[in-house]
């Protein structure tokens, strides 16, 4: 691709435009691409999302080794991507840059807080672009925009270069129109290894069960592909607890995290915020200590399990996303709503450390909804190669 | 123990008792036990539960090394106990040398194969004695006369010297009335290795279901232990074909081997067999190859299905029997049906290789029910362990 990429769903950055042209030959030769502007670029602004960010960061000294190991594969980097503030958000809204336009339903969210760089994808504007994932960032995006996402194993991408919100979570993801390329990205930044068939397929109940009826209707068809593949999925119920008290151990525990990664800045130079971005960081701050221990301790019991249910290859199918994308004209109760039933199923993953792939499988009363397939640490390159022969099993993003 | 044992429930194979005293240091020292006749003691003859066999193979050569370890250990040989004809029946009737008395049960029957060893440990005539199993006849007894009972990991135990039924499902197994004399014995049998503690626990939902409401009820406070030791059970859904299609695969697998192991002998002898044993070796005949052949490659895939989601260290729970042992008088077809409805159960760890320990947990309308669970092939030490932790929280076998 060549020229000036005409913005025509908001996904960048406002302003100039940070390119940096790839090496000339490599595995990624060709290919286009763009990061969220979380990820430091040398000698450009890195906002977070935020004009407040902007004005009291200096442009980034260096750019992330992600970045740089991509651009040596042959990838073109053609800009940064919008994010919601300071990566604290789900519906990619952003009131300072503008609220990416969903390519696959305008009239609905894109998902976020890696918004711009699904908008950019599923609008075909680049081939690929990174984004980042501490709750849902990269998987729900990918499932409200109609395109693949991954959400790597915690731990296994470098975030060097790249601003925290919630570091025990944190991972560095991308999208893809195409399996093929997701994988091939994947081939670039993943460490080696970790290529074993995977399986069993485990149905997860309880994730099921809280998606609404329309969107597990449209995924059944997905998963009876991946069951043809992978032999019939076996039902699991996942979590001792309810849905509702993963996601409370999985808010209280990131909330802690993002207070301390950011208070200090927020206390200090009192940013602006858009709706929702300051309340939430008002209730991380106000998490006791003791609770967030406890939702910890939890945690860490669930991840130790789910592990320890994963590690012989075991893979967990379910939703992405339990609704697909709301409304733009959904008022903050109903968004805060979709919120909490959505987080209950992307702390499994945040939780446990997992990697997890959503296929753009299915469109429920009109607008895309994903199927996530999920695999024990360290498994990404594995649930790749699985999500690739779905994707052509099923003639996706051909 | 010494002196003559009294023999009240009819556990020993009639005629000269084979004795054998152990060393008289090691860590089993002071322990008695039994062997199942159809393991070879020099100079005895084994009568694999039938006359014809007994006047048609003359007396053993040698020791099988299962025993010769166990005497190595310090554990003292008091005899031989009664099998079902060839190892081939569940109940533990056996109309040449008697039925034993189940001591838990006495108007029921002992279940079997391994019918002499169960009663004779059961009894406390000895503190532990060597079963085999194939399709249940270890774990049948165990939950049938209320003791524990183990079917070790495919392979992890020596077979040589004991005759053969179904050789890719046959292995040594062993009860005891106490969880910890059950883990000795495995300290001294089983291979190195595989201590790392199991879990997460798994309630395999069909095998709860397939057991009749008493049995699942009696069951349920056992497995409440192992939740406070391991955490809630997640309920899962094992098996993707019904339990009765399992138990037909496992059937006509099992029949085709038992006709390969012994048809030849039955053909040259014509031997007399007791009640049901001479159909289902008919039976065996009668398999046709395409459908065993069917059979082998569904099990296969259940195998590396079910090894997968245990690999990592996950424990299945469910009730061994899906009923307690049924009443002497129960007419043929009522024993069918319950060998039926028991088998799709027993199948999953005869078909994955699995190692599974019966528990004496409860009793349900008067007689026991065992709590059976089931680790990936290799884990047996850890599974002795837990269920010794199990068993000190339900202070059983004290």
């Amino acid at each position: 691709m060549a020229g000036v990429i005409e913005d025509r769903v908001g996904a960048f950055v406002p302003g100039p435009r940070a390119e940096v042209p790839g090496a000339l030959e490599g595995p990624l030769a060709g290919l286009d691409f763009a990061v969220k502007d979380l990820f430091d670029v040398a000698g450009v602004p890195t906002t977070y999302g935020n004009p407040d960010w902007a004005r009291t960061h200096p442009p980034a000294a260096g750019t992330a080794p992600v970045i740089l190991a991509l651009l040596q594969a042959g990838a073109t980097l053609r800009g940064k991507t919008r994010t919601v503030e300071l990566a604290y958000g789900l519906t990619g809204e952003n009131v300072w840059h503008g609220t990416p336009t969903n390519p696959a339903a305008p009239d609905r969210f894109p998902g976020g807080s890696s918004c711009g760089s699904a908008a950019a994808v599923a609008a075909g504007l680049v081939d690929f672009a990174l984004g980042s994932d501490t709750g849902g960032s990269v998987r729900i995006p990918a499932s409200y925009c109609g395109i693949f996402g991954i959400r790597p194993s915690w731990g296994a991408v470098s975030l060097t270069g790249a601003c925290p919100l919630g570091p025990s979570f944190d991972v560095a993801g991308w999208f893809a129109r195409s399996a093929t390329v997701l994988r091939q990205v994947g081939g670039v930044v993943l460490p080696p290894g970790g290529e074993d068939r995977l399986g069993p397929l485990l149905r997860v109940q309880e994730a099921w069960m809280n998606a609404v009826p329309a969107t597990a209707a449209a995924l059944a068809g997905t998963l009876g592909a991946v069951e043809r593949l992978l032999g019939p999925a076996l039902p699991v119920n996942l979590v001792p607890e309810t849905l509702d008290q993963l996601y409370e151990n999985f808010r209280l525990a990131q909330a802690q995290e993002a207070w301390t990664s950011l208070g200090s800045w927020i206390e200090a130079t009192r940013p602006a915020f858009g709706p929702g971005v300051g309340e939430r960081f008002a209730a991380a701050k106000a998490v006791e200590p003791a609770r967030a221990a406890e939702a910890r301790r939890i945690g860490a019991a669930f991840r130790s399990r789910v592990r320890a249910l994963l590690a012989g290859g075991a893979v967990l199918a379910y939703p992405t996303s339990p609704v697909a994308a709301p409304r733009l004209d959904t008022p903050p109760e109903g968004q805060q709503a979709v919120r909490e039933r959505t987080m209950g199923v992307t702390a499994i993953a945040g939780l446990g450390g997992l990697c997890e792939v959503s296929l753009p499988a299915a469109k429920a009363e009109g607008a895309p909804v994903g199927l996530s397939l999920v695999a024990a640490p360290g498994r990404d390159r594995a649930l790749l190669a699985l999500a690739e022969e779905v994707a052509a099993e099923l003639r996706l993003g051909a």
